[in-house]
C-alpha cells in the first residue's frame, strides 16, 4: 500500500510538514511541488540582505532542495507551480516550468501550503518596473539590483513591520528613504499611543517618515501620497498580505476569515486527506477565542509541525495563536502580543489599560535602557489580554513573558506574582511585567 | 480605637509592608525599627558598589528614612535593634544605640522582616579584621575602606551569586581575584553540566577558580583552603545566608524549615496578629509543593506586599516561589528557575532533561549570541519542573519565559505551542525554548 503525500508549497509551513511525516515514515513517497526556485527560506532575513549585513541570498536558506532529495528522500521539484485540483481524481495539475507543459501529480494526502501574496492595490502606476514587493527571494534579488543600478531615492510604502524594516536597509545602503503609511501611526498593530514615539525614533534615523498619508499613485519618477508628490527611484510596497487560496476555493475547498483555507485544531481542511498551514490558512485567536488570518513564519513552522505529525499518523494539536511578534529597527525594539486596544473593541471586550515606563537595568547602575509597557486586562475575569512594547535593548523580547501569561490564561493578580529573575543589571526589582500588572490591578478595582 | 503596627526591620519586606498599609490606611500609627542606618536599600547592589560602577553607597537606597518620615507619616527608628518580644504584653524591647538603653514599644499588629544572617562557618581565623561579608551596606563600606587602604589580592569564598558578583567587582578594581568553591562546579544552584563552563569563563576574566576547595582556616596573610594555602589581604566570605528568627523563636513562634519562619498563604505566623515577610521566613515552592527557605530580593518585596496588604485590612495571597534567579558576570549570563536535577531527586520526582545550544540571533546574522539552555520535565505528567541558562547577551532574561510556564503549571506540549516574538536580531524562527521543549518531548515518549 502506498499512500502518497503531495505538498503544494517548499517553503516553512510545507516543508516542515513534510520531515514530521519523514521522520515517522521513513518510506513515504512525498513530492514537493515548489513554483520558485528555493526551499525553506526566511522571508523575515530579506531585509538584513537587502540592507547588506546578510551577504549572500543563499544565508537565507535553512535546507536546500538537494538536502531534502539526498539526505531526506523528498522529491522536491523546483519550478513547478500547481495550478488545479482535483479532489476526485487525487490529482494536482501543476505548469512544469522546464518542460513548458503541464503535468499531472497524483495524490493520496494532499498538503495546501501555498503561503500569501503581497497586497497591491489597485492605484495608477503599481504595475510600473520601479514598484517592487519584498516577500520572496526574488523580490531581494531584484531589490539588490535595483541598488546596484544607481536607485538612491526610496519611497518605502506602508509603515508595518516589514515597511520598518526595509526603511532601515536602504538607510544601510545610504539611500535617501521616504516612508508613507496611511493610519495616523507607524506599526499599524500596536495602539497609536505606543507607537507614537517610532515616529521621531524612525526620523533620527534619517527616514522622512510621513503618516496619514495613503498612497495613491506611482508615476514616473514619482511616488504620489497623501496628496503629496515624492521624487523616487525605488518604491517598495509593505501593504501586508492575502492568503493564496485560489487553488483551495475552486476545488470546493471551505475558506473562512479574510479568504483563508479554515482548518480544524489537527490542521485539517474542510476536504477528506487534505491539509494545510501557513500564510494560506487561519489560526484560531487564543485571546479572540476566533478564527485570524495572522501570517507569520512562526505560525507557519508550527502549524506545518503539527499538520506533518498528523499526516504522519500522529496526533497533535495546534492551539493557536496571540499575534506575537518582534522587531528591531537600529536600537529600537518593539514587541506585542495577544489584543491591542482596537482589537479588543473590535471583539467586543470591556477592558482596562496602563502604561508603565519601565527600565532594563536598575535605576542606580549606569547606560539604562528605557522602555514603554502596556497592557490590557479584560473587566471581570481580570484576565490579560495584550501587551505592547516600546523601547531600547532588552526590552522586545520581554513580550515572551506576557505572551506565556496569556496563552496560559493567567489573571492580573498571577502576574504580579510571577516569580521572574532578578538582578540589577537585568532591571528594577519589580520587574516592569510586574509593575504593568499592579497598575491594571488598581484599574480593575474600579469596577468590583 | 487605635491599631498601632510595629515592623521589625526596615529593608524591603519591612518597608515594602509599611507602605501598603500606609496606602490603604491614610491613618494608621506606624513604627519601624531599623537596627541599622538605612532602609530600603538594595543588597543586590553592593557589588556594583564595590565594583565602582555605583559611585556612592547613598545610590543603592531606594527610600531615605527622612522620605518614609516626611512624606509618608512612617515613624522609622534608626538604630533600634528588637532584643525581645512578648506577645501577651504586646511589647518588643529594642536596643536604642544612640540612648544606650532599652526601650519599649507597644503593638496591636506586629510585622518581622528580621531578614537573614551570613552563614559563618566556625572554621580558625574567621573572626579576623580582614573577613569580610557582603550582605549589607555597612559591609559594602568596609570592603570599600579595605580597597582603599591598600588590599590587592582578594579570596572570595564561595561560587554562588554573591560571590561571582564579588569576584568581578574586585577584578575591576584591578585586583588579584581567586575563587574558591568547596563543590564541583560554580554556581551550586545549577547542575555540573550546566554550569561547567563558568570555570573556564571566570577564568578568562583573570580569576583564578579553584573548585572542589573547601575552605579550612583563614590565618595571617592567608587563606587555606582544600590543602592550599592562599595569600590573601582581604578575604569575602559569600556561603549563603540562614534566617535571622531568635526573636521569634524565644517568642515562642513556630519556625519551619531551616529555622525560618512559618507562614500560611497570606504572610502570617503561628501568633495572633503577627506577620512576616523576607529572608527570615519560609516560602512554598510552586514545584515541589513544599515549604523552602529561599532568600532573595524579588521575593522579600513581593511577600511584603501581601503582608502590608492584609495587615491593611485587605486581602492577598502569596502564591509561592519558583527560585528564579538571574545574574551577569562580565559577558556571562546566568538564569535559573524550579528545580535541578539535584533538587527534583531530593524531592522525588522521576523526570526526564534534555540541552540544547541555542542562539539570540538567527544563525545568517553577524554577531551570534551563544547560549545553553538545559531544561526539566517530569515523566508521566509531562510537567515542566526547571529549567538553567548559561549564555552570552540576551541569554539570562529567557528564564523568565519558562519561569512564567513553570509558575502556569504547564506541560511541554504546551510550551512547543507558545507563541513567542520571532525577528531574526532576536533568535532563530523556533526558540530555544521551543527547541528544548521538543527535546523533552522526545525523551518524554520513551515513557509512554
Amino acid at each position: 500500500m502506498t499512500d502518497r503525500l503531495v505538498v503544494i508549497g517548499g517553503d516553512a509551513a510545507g516543508m516542515s510538514a513534510a520531515m514530521q511525516v519523514r521522520r515517522r515514515q521513513p518510506d513515504r513517497e512525498i513530492v514537493v511541488l515548489e513554483k520558485g526556485r528555493w526551499t525553506s527560506y526566511s522571508a523575515c532575513g530579506i531585509p538584513y540582505f537587502v540592507g547588506g549585513s546578510v551577504p549572500e541570498v543563499d544565508d537565507l536558506v535553512a535546507r536546500a532542495p538537494e538536502t531534502f532529495r539526498d539526505e531526506h528522500h523528498i522529491d522536491v521539484r523546483l519550478g513547478h507551480e500547481a495550478r488545479a485540483l482535483d479532489l476526485d481524481r487525487r490529482v494536482v495539475e501543476a505548469w512544469d516550468d522546464e518542460a513548458g507543459q503541464t503535468v499531472e501529480v497524483g495524490f493520496d494526502t494532499l498538503h495546501i501550503a501555498t503561503g500569501a501574496a503581497p497586497l497591491w492595490p489597485d492605484l495608477p502606476g503599481l504595475d510600473g518596473p520601479m514598484v517592487h514587493a519584498a516577500q520572496t527571494l526574488d523580490h531581494g534579488l531584484a531589490l539588490q539590483e535595483a541598488l546596484r543600478s544607481g536607485a538612491r531615492r526610496v519611497v518605502v510604502v506602508g509603515g508595518g513591520y516589514i515597511g520598518l524594516e526595509m526603511a532601515e536597509a536602504f538607510v544601510q545602503r545610504a539611500c535617501e528613504v521616504t516612508l508613507v503609511e496611511a493610519s495616523d501611526h507607524l506599526m499599524p498593530s500596536l495602539d497609536g499611543d505606543v507607537a507614537a514615539p517610532l515616529v521621531d525614533a524612525l526620523g533620527g534615523l534619517g527616514v522622512d517618515v510621513r503618516v496619514s498619508t495613503p498612497l495613491e499613485a506611482v508615476e514616473d519618477g514619482a511616488v504620489v501620497a497623501g496628496g503629496q508628490r515624492i521624487p523616487a527611484d525605488l518604491v517598495v510596497v509593505g501593504l501586508g498580505i492575502r492568503p493564496r487560496t485560489e487553488l483551495a476555493r475552486d476545488a470546493g475547498i471551505a475558506l473562512g476569515v479574510k479568504g483563508a483555507i479554515r482548518v480544524d485544531r489537527r490542521q485539517r481542511t474542510s476536504a477528506e486527506g487534505v491539509w494545510t498551514a501557513g500564510d494560506c490558512c487561519e489560526s484560531f485567536h487564543m485571546v479572540a477565542q476566533a478564527p485570524v488570518h495572522i501570517a507569520l513564519g512562526t505560525v507557519a513552522n508550527k502549524q506545518g509541525r503539527v499538520a506533518g505529525i498528523n499526516m504522519g499518523g500522529g496526533y497533535a494539536a495546534f492551539p493557536g495563536v496571540l499575534g506575537t511578534a518582534v522587531t528591531r529597527v537600529c536600537s529600537i525594539e518593539i514587541g506585542r502580543t495577544g489584543l491591542s486596544g482596537r482589537e479588543a473593541d473590535q471583539h467586543g471586550f470591556a477592558y482596562v489599560e496602563a502604561s508603565v515606563e519601565g527600565e532594563s537595568r536598575a535605576g542606580y547602575l549606569p547606560e539604562r535602557k528605557k522602555l514603554t509597557l502596556k497592557a490590557l486586562a479584560e473587566r471581570g475575569s481580570g484576565r490579560l489580554l495584550g501587551a505592547q512594547i516600546v523601547g531600547q535593548e532588552g526590552a522586545a523580547k520581554r513580550i515572551d513573558v506576557l505572551a506565556t501569561a496569556i496563552q496560559a490564561g493567567m489573571a492580573v493578580d498571577d502576574v504580579v506574582e510571577l516569580d521572574l529573575g532578578y538582578a540589577p543589571p537585568f532591571g528594577p526589582v519589580w520587574d516592569p511585567v510586574h509593575l504593568v500588572a499592579r497598575r491594571l490591578l488598581s484599574e480593575l478595582r474600579q469596577f468590583t
